[in-house]
């Protein structure tokens, strides 16, 4: 089984240290709890863990402008810092100076992933091979507003009050460093009716996320772990896009004309020449007229992996509404990860901007590139081999 | 055991019909699960169903203004349809012309309710004893955006694209007859680590709702269900405050005047008096000093029912972020239910406003009054003794 489905027990193996941090909280009387559910995921090992595990439920994204003070050494404590609240705040225990202690909880699936822009790379040098802003598309409408900056934190958990308790002390304890650039909130289902795992549907109704390579495959790692520099091995690159979804223009079309503008159906996420989610994609196939089953603007065409030279990217949904006064915007906050921007996921955009049938329902207006360091240990802190 | 944590059981007690909708989908070939955990709640009752449920993990509330066209006849046009959407959107079924049938998923704990405001009354007369507006307090600092509004829709479920799906649904179907004016989002996390429901805790960190009588008690059922006019009987009136909270001041204070702010503890919600969270207050306690535990301008006792002739309200908070660019805002959407607005709500709501310790750290800046009609039958459509 491939795709989203498998990411849970995957994504544990891949985090390398693996297991769960429950263990550390069994002396901890505030959270003594008689039948404890071991959902925390460890905040250690080769990688950052948030990466290769399952979407969260909701989640915060925060890029934040470092202040004119802050300097390379600047940088590294606060990384120290974030260490450190990272290592209580997923445990479910509160932050070395928590305002809000009782927030904290465990079992809340909380993770925090931290992204480098490229104002770092110009106080640090060492910059990722092919970590570059991207250059603006000719569908992009970028507002200021949810584009660029120079960290991000991105924290997901099951339950928003957790994600809002540890941004806001992640944020506190920037204070001295950074400061809020932008801030964008989302929140997916990927747990089916039945408790179990699902790939989960974008505000468009389409199964999204099917395409991925499965964390823990060989596929998944030459995707998205980075190799160099040394201080970066293990780590990777995080874009993301802000893509608003026009839903009263796309409910004007058939759900076949919707099907075809992606090439899968919407009922199951399968491709239109197969049956079941998964099946491989029939490229070639045409229907009794002649014409191309999965057509050639169809978005699934244009960005499946044999389409593109072999090319690529692990991409994660997270639905997103924003509302000005009664108005109401629909939209996907896009994020793919793969170990290289320029030589895995520019190709893919220019050729999506260029003929992709979605084009016609979507517009995007943030777009943010960062590079996220690998994990840590016990004995270790984010980008130590960077900054320390 | 009193308060929230009761609530699960006593809410399908009091729905009347009770029980879960589940077995009605069992031939529905797109949602056969092999081990389908019931967490769908009936749409039918004697009561709208939310109010005595636990508290949804989010919640959407949209105030809409009717079209100058709207008359008596149009609200029961719009009744019978949102009806028909809530029987199908809360058992996870598509509602009638659904554009996204797959978002319609079953076991979100989907619930919808729904409340008529004022202008309401003016077309169809029979307005509920009480029902008022509220007047303007002193601290009130209220903003046209987040107030008033003729109808309102709460949704709320366990998952946040449940939530999205069903409001636009809603939403759609009422644009021959109201638009929105406004739109409010929120959260709360009443499971405890160990997946048992707790009271849930406010962004100040407080436990918050420990005060409230028991859905499926004597207390709840007086203090919350309305006996006329003879329409109006199982229906109840539903307050919407939005609260900024300043954490930033707050957080300045020491634990301990926090809690004196309150009367009650921060890590379990006990009474300065007690030391489990439903321990009964002991409003006469004095310490060592002779100074009074719970002070005199503490929030617990001003809003205490034996401080306030009895007067009792059902209260259910929701947490809200508001971002402004970089900007967050932090608050509560404070929901009261009461029979009567005017009878019970009002005067403690004086009383807080002339005196309560906790003015200091917030403002109320959108207030709103809504009646909300009883439940319905199979047969039956919300509101039909009114406007049949
Ligand atoms: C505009 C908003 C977008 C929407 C609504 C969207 C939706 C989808 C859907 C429904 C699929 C098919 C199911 C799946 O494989 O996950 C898909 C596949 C894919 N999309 Fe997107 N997408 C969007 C933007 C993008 C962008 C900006 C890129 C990259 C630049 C991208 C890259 C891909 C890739 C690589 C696949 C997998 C194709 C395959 O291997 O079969 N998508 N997308
Ligand atoms: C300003 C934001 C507010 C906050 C942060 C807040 C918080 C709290 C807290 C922590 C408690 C104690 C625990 C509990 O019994 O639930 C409480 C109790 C209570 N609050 Fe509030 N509250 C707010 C506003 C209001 C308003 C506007 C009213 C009504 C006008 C109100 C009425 C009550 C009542 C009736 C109780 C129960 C008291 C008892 O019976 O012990 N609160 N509130």
């Amino acid at each position: 089984m491939l795709g989203y489905a498998g990411v849970a027990v995957a994504g544990a193996v891949a985090g390398g240290a693996g297991g769960v941090a429950a263990a550390r909280r069994a002396d901890d009387a505030s959270h003594q709890a008689a039948e404890m559910v071991a959902r925390d995921i460890s905040p250690y090992g080769e990688h950052q863990p948030a990466i290769a595990a399952l979407s969260p439920k909701h989640a915060e994204l925060v890029a934040l402008n470092l202040l004119p003070g802050t300097n390379k050494a600047a940088l590294g404590r606060l990384m120290r810092l974030w260490t450190a609240d990272i290592v209580a705040l997923t445990a479910g225990r509160p932050a070395p100076g928590d305002t809000a202690p009782e927030l904290a909880v465990p079992n809340a699936a909380l993770t925090v992933t931290v992204g480098l822009g490229a104002r770092v790379f110009a106080l640090t040098g060492s910059k990722p091979a092919g970590f570059d802003d991207l250059p603006v598309m000719r569908h992009d409408r970028l507002q200021a507003a949810w584009s660029g900056g120079d960290l991000l934190l991105l924290v997901g958990a099951d339950d928003a009050v957790s994600v809002v308790h540890a941004v806001r002390r992640l944020v506190a304890d920037a204070a001295p460093f950074a400061r809020p650039a932008w801030r964008q909130t989302g929140f997916w289902n990927g747990t089916g009716p039945d408790g179990q795992p699902v790939t989960g549907r974008n505000l468009f109704g389409q199964v999204d996320g099917t395409g991925n390579p499965a964390p823990g495959t060989p596929d998944f790692d030459a995707t998205v772990w980075a190799d160099t520099p040394d201080w970066f091995r293990g780590g990777t690159t995080l874009v993301v896009r802000r893509i608003k979804l026009n839903l009263d223009t796309w409910d004007e079309l058939t759900r076949s004309e919707q099907e075809r503008a992606v090439g899968r159906k919407l009922s199951t996420g399968a491709p239109l020449t197969g049956s079941a989610e998964h099946d491989e994609l029939d490229i070639e196939a045409r229907d009794a007229d002649g014409r191309l089953v999965i057509a050639e603007n169809a978005h699934a065409r244009l960005s499946h992996h044999s389409e593109n030279d072999g090319r690529r990217i692990f991409r994660k949904g997270l639905n997103y509404v924003q509302d000005t006064g009664p108005t109401r915007e629909n939209g996907l906050i896009f994020l793919s990860y793969q170990a290289d921007v320029a030589g895995q996921f520019l190709p893919l955009l220019a050729r999506l901007d260029a003929s992709d049938a979605l084009n016609e329902w979507t517009t995007t207006i943030g777009s943010a590139v960062f590079a996220l360091p690998p994990g840590f240990t016990e004995s270790g802190w984010l980008a130590q081999a960077l900054l320390g």
